[in-house]
């Protein structure tokens, strides 16, 4: 072959309105800033398409709380109550009948998919919830930087938007839903030496009479039946290299028995799961295609 | 210069009985396995030597803890209640007339620095306390294991020995003396993709009635004066990389009103300031030297 | 999914011996090491098997060759006048009606692939031809070694096997293929801290009459209908991540008009491109399936 | 220690005129850009200062080929006869009342050192000499470039600025100076993923009659009394982790009897050995301190 850089090389690029779009596809994709997402989902969905959205505009709920988190004045907040939080494994009983999804990235997919669980079967305070995530540089987007450039990242790891990150005002709304009663969590995001791939270490208080065997139950239950979420064995440990370039999630969880908390340990490629994979997931569903055409697992 | 290889080219390493050492040195550095330093330290201390040991041997006041972490009974108990806990920005008052001193290592070290002004002040809970510490490959010494070959840890990041790590025995036994209560905590550790640098990041709720501005109080009280434990100013954070090859923690704090827990992150150097550093400090207090001879800030 | 990691999770290894390999399989990939692969071929080539092997012991034509470069007499030498050496984008028309198919692993792949057209077109001389190639650490194979441990690889590059590596055998036996004449080559193979991917780096000196037009001629007759082979446009470079986890070759060139010498860049995976990749495009070329059958480009 | 990084949180940085500058100090180290060094120099040297400067502007004798490889004007043609190449292991008796120093780079630093022992003894072709060059990311400067960005650079390595990279204008100059023939050489520049180092890999083919003792007569001869040039024993390799972080080059080569090439290895720190460890041993000379004054071995 001449020239060309690979199977991407014949990719063509339009600079397209809403409209232009609308009159060419029946699903949209918008990976859009947040801000501009609320704007071109409006008269797409007033032409009848569907929009798959990959920014934060449509996943709060609660226009005080985006302004709160976000510093500007939603755009479209008619839509807020139209969209459903998109994240197949928790909730794709909710998509019937749906026009707006709203695509939760990687912070929030690997930390929900983590607390699920013991949160549907009561076995975890909502107090005091510890969580620190490990992220690979790529999560920042394509940025020419000082902060992302190799001579400051290599071999160095450092906290981040400690100790109120953006995304604290979703993973808060959706642990909520989960529990049932009001939750906060300490989240403290963390920047690794790595391109690619993201992994959440969270900590929790078991209630009494709760046992690892009841914990365990409560995960094979939810992901026995997952194509992309897998729980491992006592013993095994997530690797952020086992599931780069994946969709896939992994999931351990173990119990410090001294003081009762329970540790669970998600990995995931917050370039794949963390939206744009959930998005083709969420696409497959919508078209009753089998939800990992087009997706490794 | 012909067929060397910069200044270590002239190190000369010996096989050296007790004996010999005691012959040859009032100061003796113990850099041995645990199990072999009790061994070495007995004929050094019986003929007036003074023991800067490096090993878990003499960190661990009670036998029976050794035992349970350690896996094997201990080798010279009767020296245990001879031993000071050497981390010199918190006992340097014990060392006058010892004669055995028991460097902690890079966990401790980047644990009890970042938690002891709050526990000094009372300003933290004993119960709750989370610790998700990320350590460089050379953490685990030099070694053809598989688990640290190049291809299996770039890019890569995993938890491990969890949820009970060997260094928890010291840790807790350290914060017990520190709070003066029962503390147990809850310890992950990760292996990052870096040869040198620890980084530990704690949380922990704050008592009742206690602000910011105590918290500030308490670490600008233990650290304004030390040589080798920068507190950063609000909003900074600290980076591995700012530490690396130099004997100095780097410590900064953040409270997360929304849950009253306060976040501390602390970096060092696991090569220097995790035990080889504080033991060339410990024999400069010795020699009346000033602590920061011959280390790098 | 419980206690799997992904899609390799339900493979099946067993202890075959040759025998139990024929009866169940027409064509047999040996991926085994070099000493081994001669004594496997044999009963499976007498049973009518398809053979395609990814060691060293059936791409060199002359077993003296063999026993100075491997040190080892070769155990089936009989055979070698059987083999093909198997790189499809230079060999595919000798592949007919054969059985035994040596496929070229990394360093060779590189280098035939940049060499071959300039050759072909009889552009270069056969003296003078100085190789630099750069490995990832993935190509010395899975090994608890020290060599290849993390802290002695991660931020470091040196040369290794210098001057005379292994495979210099075979590039140079197919060099003398390509041009016709006595070739002798320069070739320093380096270390890189990067677990995959290669990159040859090549200076030859440009027969006299000729010009870059004839070269970029020579370049894009042999690759223009090639699926795996991308010949640059002029001024710009390989890069290594552009080639990871697809089993494409990337070459670009530039005339030193000061020196009168080409250099020339390939960049390859050396896990795909290099052995296992083109030992698919054999098969599927035995299958008569379209070459780039369960391939990446 | 409060709110500081290190030792060099005290710096001090201030905006000075050359006037401010030279009523200050006695020796000014320059580390500009090009054409802003020129502009500098001048109104220092009038007043009697020493210049030791890292930029390109003294270092190319003749303003014809600065203009064809910096693509400017040179600004004080006529201080070029008074500077002086400040290669210390080069160039050290001609330092002698001169007032301009011109400090090489990385690049040249590590292929003159490499090259100079052959040349001044006359062991190698002047023709057909290759260099391969791989550099660490730092060797860019501190830049916030996509170019530069860690998810551009990890795990990827590509060649840049070939064939004619600006730094092959004092390389050339300083090898006719050597071999005292016209030299032209073959200078590919490689980006690697790592901070520091820089390492190169050099081809020249031997003059006849010559063997590998009088190779290594030459370069013990040249190196075995200077203090940061190390040349290795036959069969061991240079590493770039031997040198980060100090003032050495290490040196090795082989014979590749069958083409009767000699390959040359070197490594550096670009940011030590390339420009400023070499101002500070001009410094020290100047200053009549032993050369290694204040530099790492």
């Amino acid at each position: 072959a001449l020239g060309i850089r690979g199977r991407f090389a014949n990719l063509i690029f339009e600079d397209l309105s809403p409209n232009d779009v609308a009159s060419r596809a029946d699903i949209v994709f918008l990976a859009l800033p947040h801000g501009v997402s609320s704007e071109f989902a409006s008269p797409l969905l007033e032409q009848g398409k569907t929009v798959i959205d990959l920014s934060a505009d449509f996943r709060i709920k609660d226009e005080h709380v985006y302004l709160e988190f976000y510093g500007v004045k939603h755009k479209a907040p008619e839509l807020l109550k139209e969209s459903v939080y998109a994240l197949p494994e928790l909730h794709r009983d909710e998509f019937k009948n749906r026009k707006l999804f709203a695509c939760p990235g990687c912070y929030p997919t690997s930390i929900l998919l983590a607390l699920a669980p013991a949160f549907k079967s009561d076995l975890i305070d909502c107090d005091g919830i510890v969580i620190n995530s490990l992220s690979g540089v790529s999560g920042a987007g394509k940025k020419s930087d000082l902060v992302y450039s190799f001579c400051e990242r290599d071999s160095n790891v450092m906290p981040y938007s400690w100790p109120k990150h953006r995304h604290l005002s979703e993973i808060e709304q959706e642990l909520v839903r989960l529990s049932g009663d009001p939750t906060t969590v300490s989240f403290t995001p963390h920047l690794l030496p790595i391109v690619r791939g993201m992994l959440s270490s969270i900590s929790a208080k078991l209630k009494e009479g709760v046992d690892l065997g009841n914990v365990r139950d409560a995960f094979e239950t939810s992901y026995k039946d997952e194509h992309f979420v897998s729980v491992l064995v006592d013993g095994d440990s997530p690797e952020i290299r086992h599931v780069v370039k994946t969709n896939s999630c992994q999931l351990a969880f173990a119990l410090d028995q001294r003081t009762n908390r329970l540790q669970i340990v998600s990995v995931i490629d917050n370039l794949v799961k963390g939206a744009s994979g959930q998005a083709v997931q969420v696409m497959n569903h919508i078209l009753q295609l089998p939800e990992e055409e087009g997706l490794i697992c």
